[in-house]
């Protein structure tokens, strides 16, 4: 027997990864091309615009990394900063504490302001942090998976612009859920990845880098120590004129993402964030009418996670086992210092549709 | 019109991507799964036996590093060499070189042997330089897909392991196509990729190292200066009990590669490999026939990857251009200083078949 051919069908309500769109599945079986094939490459070009479209940048530089999520948030470090660097970071959850350990194993002499896990960056003390101190990187989470905040990227980024050093924004989980503005922002350095409201299985990171993030990296003292994530050489292929081979790129995750990012494009951005806001409206209206309460604060709640109190004498992870195991729903644990106390529901892409929320609740209902 | 539902269906004989196994395709289209579901977590034990099978290995360490082959030439350094450590590369083609790329970029003092492109490296001179001089690291590529040169692994493996040296060797192109016998070699440190001889999309690099190669990572004076493929984190996950999440794992890709080792091992090893050089003799049968010749000195030809001298006045990439456009198949061309002098005639996976010998001989027939 073929433990491929029996796999359940979990409805993905976690973290991610979301559940993959029917469009994204039919994509990734399409052929298998070669990577230097012009037909494969005109396909590259075209997701390269649909991601420039999705992300509101004019960056040349704007492709799919190799890897997952943290790859990207990998090939943002490695890239543009060197040894003895200053680098701050903005940190309220796993996914700041992951970019600091990143940026500290490179070398970098790293500061960080930290603020309590569910509660949002304050762009007054990192005002007041910038004022004080100039950095060449300052690095921050969009949207904090660990805690549901969404860190107020509209008051952070004019700071950092100011300030004069690179900027770099995680929004792996972001990414078609909120909007995500590049240039307006004034962003230099950006991953995602495809597993969240991409609807997209993981295995991605799409990526991209201004052009004063490529002057640094073309101004290093020395090579990029990570030849797999060196955009040197990357760029060549996905956006010179001579497509060099650098590395075989993952064909058939690319025709997955190509397909997720049309999907969106075709429904149109604002009506899908419009539908993650509504989904979410109606997960918290009815977590409320159980008696739950989320962790974070009205008007610093991410949409696409949902981080849930659990409540004085509930199991925590028996709940998570039975949703599993009775509804065919997974949801996710809490992390570090929220373990055991709050659930992360999630509402990505495809999911982020009413029939999910109220099969959601119904089966959280019968659980309590 | 969706540019992805009207891709060509290339016959893939090139140095990879080759043509991916339909239960492959099959096996992508899997439902998505969260990386900590226990059924998923099951699958992931299987794959890492399955592996272990067909590397020949006991291995704890033995799983799909989350990124093509290349990525896992990055794992196999970056893990086990630090700064200041001596490496020495033994180079007869593209691979080689980017192994001194890799390991030089990460502080090490890398020494290389060097032999002509084409031709095998050499035990004689290996066994000299071993015995003038002790490495941290010996590293050779044992499948050079730049040459179709296959190295005399056997002959190399005891040389490097009485010289204390941990032993790396890169079989991106070897492995599902000729023997790789990792404990009999008494390899430490070991990738390969997905879109070779296992007719998976490329994604994943399977990997392994010894326990001698983890006792190394423990000992480390530094962090490994790269988080996302720093195995002692990733071990938690692959290999703990707890199973700790480290990054997201690129399920469908899994699902693809758990397809095709299964694939592999149900046709046997042994037959799968007497496949590959069955059809690699009948194609160079016909080439003979066409007046063709090859590279690389009998004995030492790569059953999978063929490189074809191109005929004086014969236009080397006009050819595989009318390949493509008339025939619908992919060559690939030669690298470096091999470039317009050879062809480069992959017969991987499920492309090693008679059937797909024949339409390769009659459609190079009609354009020479």
């Amino acid at each position: 027997m073929n433990k491929l051919d029996a796999l359940p069908n979990i409805l993905l309500l976690g973290p991610g990864p979301s559940g993959t769109h029917p469009e994204v599945y039919r994509a990734l079986t399409s052929p298998t091309l070669g990577h230097l094939d012009p037909v494969f490459i005109s396909l590259m070009d075209e997701l390269k615009g649909m991601l420039q479209q999705l992300t509101h940048t004019r960056n040349e530089v704007t492709f799919p990394v190799s890897g997952t999520g943290s790859a990207g948030m990998e090939a943002g470090f490695v890239n543009f900063i060197e040894p003895g660097d200053s680098v701050l970071v903005l940190i309220n959850g796993v996914f700041g504490m992951r970019m600091k350990d990143v940026a500290e194993r490179l070398g970098a002499r790293v500061d960080s302001l930290e603020f309590d896990w569910g509660t949002p960056v304050d762009p007054e003390a990192v005002k007041a942090r910038l004022a004080t101190r100039s950095y060449d990187l300052v690095a921050v989470v969009h949207a904090e998976t660990s805690t549901g905040v969404r860190n107020p990227l509209d008051e952070i980024a004019p700071l950092v612009r100011a300030s004069g050093a690179l900027f770099l924004v995680d929004s792996v989980t972001g990414l078609g859920g909120i909007p995500v503005t590049l240039d307006d922002w004034g962003v230099d350095v950006f991953y995602s990845g495809t597993q969240k409201c991409l609807a997209c299985p993981p295995g991605l990171a799409p990526f991209s880098a201004s052009p004063r993030a490529i002057k640094r990296l073309q101004n290093r003292r020395g090579k990029v120590p990570n030849w797999y994530l060196d955009l040197s050489m990357i760029v060549n292929y996905w956006a010179g004129e001579k497509r060099a081979y650098h590395h075989t790129a993952p064909i058939n995750m690319i025709y997955g993402l190509h397909a997720a990012v049309r999907v969106i494009l075709e429904e149109g951005e604002d009506a899908v964030i419009a539908r993650h806001q509504s989904a979410h409206e109606a997960l918290v209206t009815g977590l409320e009418d159980l008696g739950l309460e989320l962790l974070v604060a009205p008007g610093h709640r991410l949409p696409m996670l949902n981080a849930v109190k659990v409540p004085e004498g509930v199991d925590e992870a028996g709940v998570r086992a039975a949703m599993l195991r009775d509804h065919g729903i997974e949801f996710g644990a809490g992390l570090g210092p929220l373990a055991g106390k709050i659930w992360r529901i999630g509402l990505m892409g495809h999911n982020a549709r009413p029939e999910v929320v109220s099969r959601c609740l119904e089966a959280l209902g019968a659980c309590l």
